[in-house]
């Protein structure tokens, strides 16, 4: 099926999960081939139709070898073999992003100190740090600090609060480079998604307010509650960030705002992201849309909202195998909710879905859908 | 991947075009697995990802083998065996709409005399005729009047506009039935969506000005540019109709809006339809989603709009094979227009795409899609 007369392009995506999903529909709207690197053929892009290989992200010669065939290879997650993505590009093969930007996004030590050596405002912190470390940054900045795994968190995993040298002791442990950081009195969190050509071109979609549970995104505002200027600057920032790191494709900047007013930044993934979810019905391109527009250096989709604003909040596995595809009927009864279901296997805390619902007033949209979430989950 | 822990419900969908391939996007969304009975593996829905058996829709065995394991069997369009749809339900299995509902939109003999003995208003007309019944039909009625043959016809084949009795003669030695047809002044064609469940419960979308060039729809406006007593009028006459014939899933009440301000039925579709398209990126649940809901006999969504207003162009085949696809990065440059690739070969006037515009006023909406459009084609 590789028909010119069929296909607009081959965009090769490394994993396979419902962001690789969604994209998968977004690539049908404009007949694009979407090739996926998968784990297992009942990975949600794959049960979502796209075409598929089997192999691990993080074998070089399977990302290599699916970026063959494609006129540009992207990622559905950063935990993927740069050495892959450096291959393919080495071979004329264009990768979005580049696995030189890519560091960015997989290696949070390296990106907190070049981002700080760049000149950006990041959390105070560390890197490479042993127990006597820890102490020592404790010791200036106080207890409790944070610790964070240097490459292969996601979702809140690889991250600890911790409040004295002994449980500081017990994480580093584990083993693995670990930074750490200040712990901020937080405003609120936000986040700023880009979308960039490799020839330079950007746009921006409104500024995002993002509430983390756990570590994990639970909900978002879009616009951000916070007032034009703080917008304004976040943006501002998020471009300065995408362009200093020469990323394309859609890059996620996430930011804390401080209780001083100070944007810091807190990290970047290179790829659609959960932050970006309710562009699919709120913005006039979504976010995944945008992505292959902008991996394929064609020109980008306007990301004016369609509505005042949105709300989203991601539905999360139970113990039940199936509850939300057997409460999906009684959700749907929620009107105004735009449910996304993930085709994944429920287990507590993995995302398996999100509700979107439009609005003017944030509160009513973020009440719709949690109305729908919780009927999913079966709760009253 | 019969799994009920991936899957919240099982559709068959008899035929694999675009209406199939938009309503597997939507599928996604839902995790419905959608089952498509395709004449080839390169079937627009097929190519969009959506699981699928090779047969002919106008097999019964295939029709009624691949409803066996579906929760609901549907329609990507009406030229199915009916005796396999018939064989479905006696055996217990749903189908959607009816095989019963069904010929109203198979069978234009039928549906006109059917809709006239029920009382609705359509045009004048008289069934099964030869040159003799099409002369004197003339005589009443005056020269030039409409042939359409009974059955099988779509986008404009079998429906002729002859001015005299050879020209009549050389159209019914084609054979089959036909139906002639008053020549009506017209205002404007119209179209209402209805969704239906089984259990009674509709839904309609606003209703949509469709312009039609040689029988095909090209364009479509929504809201519709007439009164707001003619919408309601129309609104009126579509959900009525649709419980006369005890239609289930998406129906499209094509009407006629004569000089006269008379509305007449012209002919009932029992799927997505064109005249929604515009659904997907305009109202608060789209067409597909709403017709695998009403299908499965889930609560219907919300219709409302989700803008002022929006526009559609369809994008037919021009002579090149590949016009759309070499020209798409052009079109992404017209803002505002969201483009629709079927990955369908190109052949003059087949629909293989369309492009929808938002906007508060239907004028520049049109313009818009009309540019993306032009595009697409190539022209300047």
């Amino acid at each position: 099926m590789n028909d010119r007369r069929l296909f607009s392009a081959h965009v090769a995506m490394i994993g396979a999960g419902q962001l690789a999903r969604m994209t998968q529909q977004a690539a049908v709207d404009l007949s694009i081939h979407l090739n996926v690197l998968a784990a297992t053929d009942l990975d949600p892009a794959v049960v979502a139709g796209a075409h598929h290989r089997l192999g691990d992200p993080l074998d070089s010669d399977a990302v290599y070898g699916i970026g063959q065939t494609a006129d540009v290879t992207t990622l559905d997650h950063e935990l993927v073999s740069n050495d892959g993505l450096s291959r393919l590009e080495a071979s004329g093969h264009v990768v979005a992003p580049s696995a030189k930007a890519l560091r960015f996004a997989q290696d949070k030590a390296f990106a907190r100190s070049e981002l700080a050596r760049l000149g950006f405002p990041v959390p105070n912190f560390a890197r490479d740090v042993d127990s006597s470390d820890v102490s020592t940054f404790a010791h200036e900045f106080g207890w409790p600090v944070v610790l964070k795994a240097a490459t292969m968190g996601y979702d809140g995993r690889g991250v600890e609060i911790v409040a004295d040298d002994p449980a500081a002791a017990s994480v580093l442990e584990r083993g693995g480079g670990w930074i750490v950081e200040e712990m901020l009195d937080l405003q609120i969190e936000l986040a700023v998604l880009v979308a960039r050509r490799r020839g330079g071109e950007t746009v921006t979609y409104p500024v995002v307010e993002t509430v983390q549970i756990d570590g994990i995104c639970r909900e978002l505002v879009m616009p951000a509650r916070v007032g034009q200027a703080t917008r304004d600057a976040a943006t501002a920032l998020a471009l300065e960030v995408v362009e200093a790191v020469d990323a394309t494709g859609i890059v996620a900047v996430e930011l804390f705002l401080t209780e001083d007013d100070e944007l810091l930044i807190n990290e970047l993934a290179m790829r659609p992201h959960n932050s970006g979810h309710a562009t699919i019905e709120a913005a006039e391109t979504s976010q995944f849309h945008n992505h292959l527009r902008a991996c394929l250096d064609w020109p980008l989709g306007s990301t004016r909202l369609i509505t005042g604003g949105a709300a989203m909040v991601n539905l999360l596995g139970s113990g039940s195998d199936d509850a939300a595809m057997r409460n999906l009927p009684s959700a749907l009864a929620v009107e105004g909710a735009s449910i996304h279901l993930y085709a994944k296997e429920e287990r507590p805390g993995r995302k398996i879905g999100h509700v979107t619902a439009l609005g003017e007033d944030p509160e009513d949209a973020l009440a719709t859908a949690r109305r729908a979430v919780a009927a999913l989950e079966g709760r009253p």
